[in-house]
Order: structure tokens, then C-alpha cells, then sequence
């Protein structure tokens, strides 16, 4: 276990071979660069570095693996698994001040950039020439390429364009022991061995510090239709995406859904009008990009025959489509607004996402009465957020102290389905104790090993994912 | 280093716990199995296990771990680089038994198989449901679900779908030990720590034995348009490809490409006739799926008027794709049947492709006159097949020789400009001794570094991609 305290030949070799603002230990920066947006967890940095070149990062790592100096690699922290917190005297390592971004290679449709750039600033960079890089999610103003890379990001294109890891090219990576790796260039295809980019991607931080990464781009998509639908339950959804995915007239781009109780907390906090008149058990958002329109509204018009829909709306305009938008992307505030929600990201193999919507109401309407489950995400992908909501007339410390045992409840069942505890947000600190429901004995016994062989003294983001 | 004879309790613990079927010491088998499409190695086996299950497999390598038996995992052996070939005593574990495929989840759009399933069975699996897995090459008849995933394949179709890594959900692998690992379920979002499902995909069999997969189906494509462009030469090939994929109006399938030394061979060999009257100096096949018709013809004429081609055929019909196809697909064989290859298969940034070809030439020009370099490939993904043909007034075992003094100077070259020397066919025997003009002394030292964490006693494959 690395030490806390900074050990006063560290701080010497620090001040002898940095620039003077290099390291800040003051109070106001201590507390705001070690948390994220878990908030939760009390921020207690002991420094907090701002490197502005990989040979700094790569400096800085040598000296603190010599000294078991812990680290935390730090982005845009809006991470909400706890996995930029640094709450036990580590030092942050944040990349902010590396944030170039090199021309666009239209040849190649790639472009390199460092870990501090920011998510929304590459899609500006890069729009200019009709390009994009489909990472794309409500925190991409503030989060990094380097922390979208080391977890993983998702968001609500993944059903068309797939996870963060498959816009990656190549990586620029420093090791805990300070060296500086240079993974797969830009390279589309490299068949010699073990792909090494694929150890970093998704593993939090715990195994190197990403500094540079060369992205993938692709063409923006073209003009997009945006559809609400309303459907009596889950099992509609899926019969309604299983039919969706077979149409060739259309690409789908999002495919997410909310429940009934989403949209009434929705309406009560933002005052928004449903675009139905009747209620319905589930809502569906549908963004799809056309290939061929007369197909298209063949298809609506054939929705209603067959029975795959009770009511739906197409947005006519932009601004329209922002307002059915809106109803999707509110949901998480409405529910923070209008009660106490406990929250957990988990996915479900598609076939299974039925069985396990049932079982799961039915599971706490009798161990849990009166707890409201909030039903909503990227249902396409398998992705579930599921929102608890703290019942009226229960205190907070009994509901929070209750939701520690159904955690458990849910993840049992989550396991039993074949899911998985995480599907987007990460382990970082918040689910780690959990990590045993989506990785068997042998596996977490591989991940232990692989952080033992990349970071012997266990320097890197201690005590996140898994404790070593 | 594993011994090479077979212990006497190694193969009394066999036939005691296995099937009487379950090794075979046949020479005639022993012959077969022991070799890949590379045919440069005697092979040289000591016995070929031949398991029904996963049970099997893990009993298997409990006992080749713990009486130290080298062990050459094995697939459809249609590797070009020696990965599943067995010349050293080893036993070979032959996966063709394992070649279940359950019935295809049409909810989830997957498919579990075991990996002895071949490639193009899956696809007939898949097909009468409208869907494929999209992995797709020549030798997709013989190559197997396994293969495929421990050399991550790649093909003519990577530029519309990725490589093999992108359409795998699940893996179920059995380590050195006989530990099975399930890892990944059916789940397209997982981020629960470090994806160890990517250890395995691409290894060639080093780190692990993948038993069975959950692939990820996609719709079948709809109707392909085939073209053959004539363009002057590789800085026109890119320049037009640039263009196609500026494209709204249409999806390319594959952007492959030859220069007319291929075709001048396709000729001789094939009596084929060209589609054009004069000759050009490159030429690019485009496959493409139409989303506005009417769009691609203006394109297509506009491309004249442009100057970005010299002249252009379009398939009218199945018989005619078949026809182009054949230009591309026969120069392997033509090649061989008209002299003597010498093959590389590399790969470089697509940015860098047309300052490497101009390099190539002009070294080999100086260096080996009267070499005739015949390049072609997946050019869209910066993968050129590089054959070297045999001057006619050389001796075979001379050019040979000098094939190892002038696969340095162009891998030299490769690295120079960011490439790969193994962009699809792998590292296995034929490639290790280069391999450090694509992977630095640090990323060698952490490839053999997963090597020992995952199989402390060398038992897999020994001796394919690194020495460990």
C-alpha cells in the first residue's frame, strides 16, 4: 500500500525537476480535483500534479513508483464510479493542461489528440470537415478523450457506432514504472500479437496513464428523424425494436426507452405537456437516419396495423425533436428533483431484459413496498438504468441504509440473467464491492495479475476496480 | 521449454480419463494436423487430441500444464504464418469435433457457437434468419469460429464491419491451467475493469484455448453494386477513395485495389480479358450498397469529368460482379502459377501509403533490379499484400536468400512510416523474427510478461509470436 504522506525526497526531486506550477497543494484545488461526480466521497488529494508534456507524466510516474507515491489520472472527472476520486492522500495527476489537438487527417480520417482534449472540443474540431468522432454523451463538455478512453465511454449512439473502444487507433500510454509505450499508430489493421491498446481501454486508470490517443473518425450522419412511441410494456419495446432493427429503409441512431413513472416525474418537475393524450405504460425514442422515406412512413403508418404501437409522433423540425429529446435526457433530474433516487447502470443480454424487468418489480413490491422503481436507458444496447426512489414517508439514513441490502437483491438477479452490475459508468470505488456479480473467482483472480504485472508497487489509482 | 516426448503418466492419465478415440498418434494425422497453409514446415506432432467438450479441453490442459506438454490449439490451419503449425513434438488440440451452433437469438441478433463451428457454416446458420456474422474471406469454407478469433481476421469486408474483435460478445476460454473462464456473457456493455476477453482475441493461441463464442450478427447487407475503376497509379487510387468516402449516397463494402503487373499475370494464367482497351497503371474495385441511386449515377459521371479515374465499369448483374471479383480474387494464385512469390502482408497509415509504395520501388529498383514487386490488397484499410516475384533468370534458392536480406529493408521502410509487418496473417512462426519492427523492446517485454502471467510453464503454442 502506498504511503499518504509525500515523502520529502519526492517533494525535492519534484521541486529540483518541474516547473515551479507544476505541483499545487492548495486547499481549494485539493478539494475540487479530487472528486467527480459521484459526490460522495470526501476529496482529500495531497497534491495535485499539472503536467504539460508525456515526458513530464512519464518523469512524474518514475519518481513516484521510486518513491510508492499513489497516483490518480485524472480527466474531465465527471466520472460517477468514484474513479477520479482521490480521497486517500493520493497525488492527482490531471492531464487538463495537455489538450492539443493535432490537424485533422483527411486522408486517413483520423486525428491525434491528447488525453486532456475535450470531448466536445474534438467533435468541433473535427466537424469542420464533415467528420465526427461518435463519442458522444450529456457530459461531453466537460469530460476528456483520455478519461472517455480509460473507461470505456458509452452513451446513446452505441447502438449505432458501438463503444469508445472501437475509436480508438492508437495509444499513447505511460506505465507505472514511468515508461512511455506507443501502441498501434494509426493503424486500422496490426496482427502481431496481443493487442496491448486493449488492456488500457476500460480499465480506469489502474494500469498506465493515457496521455495522447490517435481517433477514428467517421462522416457526420446525415439528417435525423426523431420518433416517440408509446407501447403498453417491456415486452412491446423489444417486439418494437426487434422490428425497427429489420427495416432496411432506416439506420437506427437511438433506440431508448423510460417507463410511465419517469415521465410523470418528468411532467411534475419540468411542467412539460406529454405529446399523448393517453398514458401508457412505456415510452420509446426512436432516432433513426432514413435511407429510403417512402419506406419509412410505410413503415409508421404499418406500426399501428399490426399493433406494435398505441400512439406515436414524429418530430417535425429540430426543435421538435429537441423537445422530444428533452423528455429522454430530463428524466435523471426530474427524478433528483422530485424525490431521492439510488441509482445503478447495469445491462441484461437483450433476450433477457423481459424476464428480468418482471422479476425485478415483483422482487420489490414484496421486499420493498412502496419503493418506486424508475425504468429507463439505451434498451437497445441492454442498458438499464434503474432508479429506486426513496418512499415519502421513509428518513433518508433508513432508505440509503436499506438500498445497501437491495443492492445485492438486484445484482443476485442480475447474475442470475446473465447481466452485468456496470454497463457503462464503471467500478471505480462506488460498485467495487460488488465487482463479484459480473466476474467470477478465476477472473478476478486474472485481473489481480494483470495488475501485479503492470504496476507491481500498486501505485496507480489504488483501491479502484479492485484491491490488489 | 516443454519437453517434446510425451510423458508416460501424461499418456497413461489420457487414456485412463478419456475416450478411446480422444488421441490419435496416426502418422497420417499426425502429418495433417501438424501443418497450416503455410506448408514451409515439416510438420511433427507427438499426438492429436481430438475433444467433444469444454470439459474436455480443461481436463486436457490441467494435465499438459502439469506434465509440462507443449500444446498447439488448432482450428481450420488455414494461418499463413505458421501459428497452428506443430513441427516441435507437441500435442496438437484440434477443435474440430467442438462445432455445435445453437439456434440464433433473433431478440438479441446473437449466436453461441463452439469454436470448431466453421466460418462459413455459421453464415448458412445465420442467413435463412437474414442475418450474418461478417467475417468473411477466402478461406471461410475451412477457417473455423476459433481461428478466426485467436488471429482477430480480418478480410475484404473490414472496411465496411471492422476486424473479427469487433463482432464477438462472448468467449469462453480455457487457460493454461484448465481454469474455464466465461467471460463477457452475450453483452454488448460491460465495463466492469479490464476487458479480458481482449487478452485472448488475437493471440494466436498463446494465452488461452477459446472453446466456445456469443457473436454478434448483423443484418444481411442489402444489394451490392461492383465497379472496376482504371486509375494512373496509388496517389489516384487514394485520391479516389477519398472522394467515395465523402459519399452520402452510398455505403462501400470493399475498396480494393491491384496495379496492372497483377493483372498483366491475372491474364497470362487466367486468359481473362480486361474489361478495359488500354491499359492504366492501378486499378480499384469498389463494392458498394446504394442508398440513393440516382445520386451514385451523377457521382460515377462526375468521376470522368473529375479526372479521378481513367475509365470505369460497372456489373450489370450477379455474373458480372462474379466476373470483376475474379480480377481481384485470382492474382494470389495467379501469381503463384506465373512464377515464384515471395509474400508480405503489412499494413500502413493510409496518410503514409503513397510515399511507402514510392519508396518501395524505388529501393528495390536499386537495390534487387529485376524484381518485379506486385502490390495489391484491402487498400481502404492501408493493407497491401506485397508479392515479390522471382526474376526468371534467378535460381530459386538464390532468390530465397535474398528474400531474408530484403524483408528487413522493407520492413525497415514499413517502420519508418508507422506501419505494421503483419496486417491480417499474424506473427505465429513465419514473422516472429521481425517482430520488433512493429513492437518496441518495452511492448516486447510486456508481451512476454502476459505470457508468464497467464501461462507460467510455456505450455500454449510455445514459440508462436515471441519467446517467452
Amino acid at each position: 500500500m502506498p504511503t499518504s504522506a509525500l515523502p520529502a525526497d519526492f517533494l525535492r526531486a519534484i521541486a529540483e525537476g518541474f516547473p515551479p506550477d507544476f505541483l499545487t497543494r492548495e486547499p481549494a484545488e485539493l478539494s475540487e480535483y479530487g472528486r467527480d461526480w459521484t459526490r460522495v466521497y470526501t476529496p482529500a488529494p495531497s497534491a495535485v500534479a499539472l503536467p504539460r508534456s508525456t515526458d513530464e507524466v512519464a518523469r512524474l510516474l518514475a519518481l513516484c513508483h521510486q518513491h510508492q507515491v499513489a497516483v490518480v489520472p485524472s480527466g474531465g472527472r465527471t466520472g460517477l464510479a468514484g474513479g477520479a476520486v482521490a480521497a486517500r492522500g493520493e497525488v492527482v495527476l490531471s492531464l487538463q493542461r495537455m489538450a492539443r489537438m493535432e490537424p485533422v487527417d483527411l486522408l486517413g480520417n483520423t486525428v491525434r489528440v491528447q488525453a486532456g482534449a475535450v470531448t466536445e472540443a474534438v467533435h468541433h474540431h473535427c466537424a469542420e470537415h464533415g467528420l465526427t468522432w461518435p463519442v458522444d454523451f450529456a457530459s461531453k463538455g466537460s469530460s476528456t478523450v483520455g478519461g472517455n478512453i480509460a473507461t470505456n465511454a458509452g452513451g446513446v449512439k452505441v447502438i449505432r457506432y458501438g463503444l469508445t473502444r472501437q475509436w480508438v487507433l492508437g495509444l499513447q500510454v505511460v506505465t507505472a514504472e514511468g515508461q512511455v509505450l506507443e501502441l498501434n499508430g494509426a493503424l486500422e489493421k496490426n496482427n502481431t500479437g496481443t493487442d496491448l491498446r486493449q488492456l488500457f481501454i476500460g480499465s480506469e486508470g489502474t494500469l498506465g496513464v493515457i496521455t495522447e490517443a490517435t481517433l477514428k473518425l467517421t462522416q457526420l450522419p446525415g439528417r435525423q428523424d426523431v420518433f416517440l412511441f408509446a407501447v403498453p410494456d417491456v415486452a412491446a419495446v423489444l417486439r418494437l425494436f426487434r422490428d425497427a432493427r429489420q427495416q432496411t429503409s432506416f439506420l437506427i441512431s437511438a433506440y431508448e426507452f423510460f417507463t410511465d413513472r419517469c415521465l410523470a416525474r418528468l411532467q411534475r418537475h419540468r411542467k412539460l405537456r406529454s405529446p399523448f393524450e393517453a398514458p401508457s405504460g412505456c415510452y420509446v425514442l426512436l432516432e433513426a437516419e432514413a435511407k429510403d422515406s417512402a419506406a419509412v412512413e410505410a413503415w409508421l403508418g404499418s406500426l399501428f396495423e399490426r399493433g406494435l404501437v398505441t400512439d406515436g409522433t414524429q418530430a417535425q423540425g429540430a426543435s421538435q425533436a429537441a423537445e422530444l429529446w428533452a423528455l429522454r435526457e430530463g428524466i435523471s433530474e426530474s427524478l433528483s428533483a422530485t424525490g431521492l433516487p439510488h441509482k445503478n447502470d447495469i445491462s441484461l443480454p437483450v433476450a433477457g431484459l423481459e424476464a428480468f424487468c418482471g422479476e425485478l418489480e415483483s422482487l420489490f413490491t414484496a421486499r420493498y413496498p412502496g419503493w418506486e422503481i424508475c425504468l429507463f436507458g439505451h434498451i437497445g444496447d441492454g442498458n438499464l438504468h434503474v432508479n429506486v426512489m426513496k418512499p415519502d414517508d421513509m428518513e433518508k439514513a433508513a432508505f440509503l441504509a436499506r438500498t445497501k441490502e437491495a443492492d445485492p437483491t438486484m445484482f443476485e438477479l442480475v447474475k442470475k440473467h446473465g447481466g452485468s452490475i456496470s454497463a457503462e459508468h464503471g467500478i471505480g470505488l462506488l460498485k467495487k464491492d460488488y465487482l463479484g456479480y459480473s466476474r467470477s473467482p478465476a477472473e478476478l483472480e486474472l485481473l489481480r495479475a494483470l495488475k501485479r504485472t503492470l504496476d507491481p508497487r500498486g501505485i496507480l489509482n489504488p483501491g479502484k476496480v479492485i484491491d490488489s
